[in-house]
């Protein structure tokens, strides 16, 4: 993990929104510290549908994105019923890794931040390296 | 779901015991109702295990055991850190399909019940006949 | 649970959709069976607003709804990425409980049902009775 | 998050035993990268239980522990029935914030590190000091 996730919506190229479920909280009336990766995930499936590349296509080409490393800073908590924006944007891309930062918002204001370190391996789960489309994505994407 | 689970331990051939996690609590301050189900899972293993028929080697004979029904019923909230006894019996077996049921104590106190309805299938998900020692189990099973 | 849920979308007021997690598969390639709890509950939040009554409402008024039981029917599995739909319907009312019955179907498919009783409780966990607008709710809802 | 957690058993104090539920893997096979932190969470627990301070007393002295930051390398996949070493260290700790370090291993084998850092907070979610014998935990510990 070698950045540091941007706190400014702004250098954000994708926000997905998710309703925080009552099963996802815990005895101290927030979300439990656990379940913000699924949110993580979830937004990070969306986003890969959003740059034309939805999930379903990259395992169809024998690829899956095994979770190197995974981060979170728990800044505000989040409650039931609370409305998250998971602001979502590619970090840096190596041969056979790539990083993604998240910045979770409620009405605007922030409440944590997050990172995932991705690793291409084989339906096997031996390491591969990333699709074509994703090593050519700091080209692709505006502003990145 | 044929049967009613009993709420007499002595009615079950075995027992696991289960400590109660903080993420699996939720903003009742109790075990959310959705969590008592990996708890009957966790003791149905240990009890495949205990009778000699570990998951692993049933699923190497080209059997899963999916789930067709699951029924609970809260009698008494867990709170976190309890120390759960999970009872569990083996129920009606019939060539494709078998029930068990489970009681749920704490310090000998009944919290909850609960029953599971499975079916053998294939690794390709479909239905296939359970395997021989399971559809004998009525025969080998003491008291049932 | 007096009642066997419908098949019949007609027979549902009110359908919520959800999109399935990876984060809720398992490793047979399906949702996991405790899964479809917490989207029973999602459903029954979403319909409780959209009935004008949203659990934050009836929380300040002092009242909590336990979750008494809770069965679910599995038909046919859910996958990752699935668009689900969950019908809701109110069930039989008690001076002091209700049941709700579901639907769960992809792309019209039948693939579940479910059904879930509740309580009334105080804060403190004990039995309360139901909200004079939740008593009443057999004449409200056309149809039921 | 200002250590690197060691990959040598001998650096930990205390390990806490879990067994890998099959509803902690996903449809790639292996246990969720979000699973982990409840295992983190269970042996954190049980270590604060080793040294004298269970959970129980803690909250009973009107202090919360929120997790403030938490982090995972995934180096190894965790599988169905695995049983996992979770162990556990007290690393830096401030006036008002403690981390703690993990290794998991299986057999032995480094599967996973994680890092969480902890504050102090009031129920009601304010920040607090950390409790006398946390703070002084440094002259405590032997060979820290």
């Amino acid at each position: 993990m070698s950045i540091e996730p941007p706190t400014d919506r702004s250098a954000y190229d994708f926000s997905h929104r998710i309703r925080v479920r009552f099963a996802e909280t815990d005895a101290m009336g927030i979300v439990h510290h656990s379940r913000y990766l699924p949110y993580l995930e979830e937004a990070r499936v969306e986003y890969l549908r959003h740059i034309g590349h939805p999930y379903h296509e990259i395992r169809a080409e024998g690829v899956d994105m095994a979770v190197l490393e995974a981060g979170v800073q728990y800044r505000q908590p989040l409650k039931f019923d609370d409305v998250v924006d998971v602001h979502v944007a590619m970090g840096p891309i190596t041969r056979a890794t790539f990083q993604m930062v998240y910045l979770l918002t409620v009405d605007g204001v922030v409440h944590s931040t997050g990172i995932t370190v991705h690793g291409a391996v084989t339906p096997e789960g031996r390491p591969t390296r990333l699709p074509a489309w994703l090593r050519s994505f700091s080209n692709e994407a505006p502003g990145t």
